[in-house]
């Protein structure tokens, strides 16, 4: 059972043409082959199947947030983080050829992704939005169903990939608007003196009595380790308890990371190193 | 224009019968008057403009993070957090009176409210998840649409109001989904020296060098002051700067509060305290 793949594929959630797939392109290339799966539990269980030999899913996005349920899941499993990267959330209008722009009457998408376009439905009163599962899926469904007078909302990817052409660019309300991806695998990457910036990911709960939190920061701040991530998330029914998220600059290699680390454990009730990595730009 | 609403109200995003709108009953009384938005950025108007007199936004999930969206209207307004509370998410299976459960073949909702009950749909697949805007929504569409066999999924609320049934209760998977919703008002609260424990939230940003948050946590730690949450949010544009929410335990009418917030002020870029206020259970 074991190496079931031969080689690089990756597993993410969403049809094709998903943000994720992109995040899977910028990670792994272009032409990876791609394992779409329906819900974050199928990516990790594509893993631990060996059906993908990688992994990718969004950790935090910058509007909404850190995306707890994928924290959960890395939680529970033993895969590291690998990889980490940012996507820009575009949002493109997309018909099949041969509809005009000047014809489009409805467009679909993911509630969330019509939400994040209402000046352009206040523009163009004439199209009216309609909700569908999925950004990429909407563009799927134009080309199998072709609806008339139908557009969708996905990313330039999905347009691609379902030959479709985009009618208006970037039609988002806001630019800021970019979703942080992990790349996991199940084998631990070497050789993490290579040069260039490394990010480690670490998981840890401690009581929360004053001062607890402080005494965490100081073992990194006691080594002048930057930290580029911090979030604590009340454990639910442990109503004084609490999980902290943090990320730093630095590699489980480096000496004093490792002695910062051995350091937090005598402070916490639990310590989990969820992977060292380097950004891909 | 001034105290154009002579009694309580409350803006909320959703429709009637939307989480919102439970979290407002809970905050305010169960026969406070509702005015549904449909953008966060207009339930903010809606206070500006005195058309309600108290507005109410989730502003972070168990499951899905902070609503980063809330806490950006927050930084740009005026208005002080005057309360704070928990609200279960739980969906009801609604349908209206005269459809039996058995006779169900569609249950509309939003797709991330359907997307959290996954397992009631892998049981009863004879039903098909239908996309819909909004949970509230889909049982008003039930109500006033009549389609056949139809049911819809959100809050035991949105059934009261729309006069549906609940046929199958707490369908979601996962019972830890929590959203928490400030209270907000123009008028700042008096008398926060009531017995009871009081939160206090606010935002800032620093330097992101090694050790900056260490001295920031030091504020607090020194002072034997609780913090309750911690989060960094990365300055989109601004690299290397970070903005930072905290709540901790106490009012800025404690004179340790006081003196740690002005000891902060000697490190911060900014600093802005969101309000004080006594959570409800």
């Amino acid at each position: 059972m074991a190496n079931r793949y031969r080689r690089l594929s990756a597993a993410f959630q969403g049809e094709l043409g998903a943000f994720s797939h992109a995040a899977a392109q910028k990670l792994l290339g272009e032409r990876v082959p791609a394992l779409p799966c329906p819900s974050f539990g199928e990516v990790f269980e594509a893993l631990r199947a060996r059906t993908a030999s990688h992994a990718v899913i969004p950790i935090e996005n910058t509007l909404h947030g850190s995306v707890h349920e994928n924290y959960d899941h890395l939680l529970e499993c033993d895969f590291a983080i690998s990889g980490e990267t940012s996507v820009r959330i575009s949002h493109q209008l997309i018909t099949m050829p041969g509809v005009r722009f000047s014809e489009v009457r409805q467009a679909f998408s993911h509630p969330v992704a019509l939400n994040q376009c209402r000046g352009f439905f206040k523009k163009y009163s004439r199209i009216e939005p309609v909700p569908f599962y999925d950004t990429a899926g909407s563009v799927k469904m134009l080309r199998d169903g072709r609806p008339p007078a139908a557009a969708a909302i996905a990313s330039e990817t999905a347009a691609q990939i379902y030959g479709g052409v985009i009618r208006r660019r970037n039609i988002e309300d806001d630019p800021r608007n970019f979703t942080r991806f992990f790349l996991l695998s199940k084998q631990m990457r070497r050789n993490r003196r290579a040069s260039g910036e490394w990010k480690t990911s670490l998981a840890f709960a401690m009581p929360n009595v004053p001062g607890a939190l402080f005494k965490a920061m100081a073992c990194f701040a006691l080594r002048d380790i930057n930290l580029t991530k911090i979030e604590s998330r009340p454990l639910r029914g442990k109503p004084w308890e609490y999980l902290f998220y943090v990320d730093l600059l630095g590699s489980t290699d480096d000496a004093e990371v490792k002695n910062a680390l051995s350091n937090l454990g005598e402070l916490t009730h639990f310590l989990k190193v969820l992977g060292s990595y380097r950004p891909t730009p």
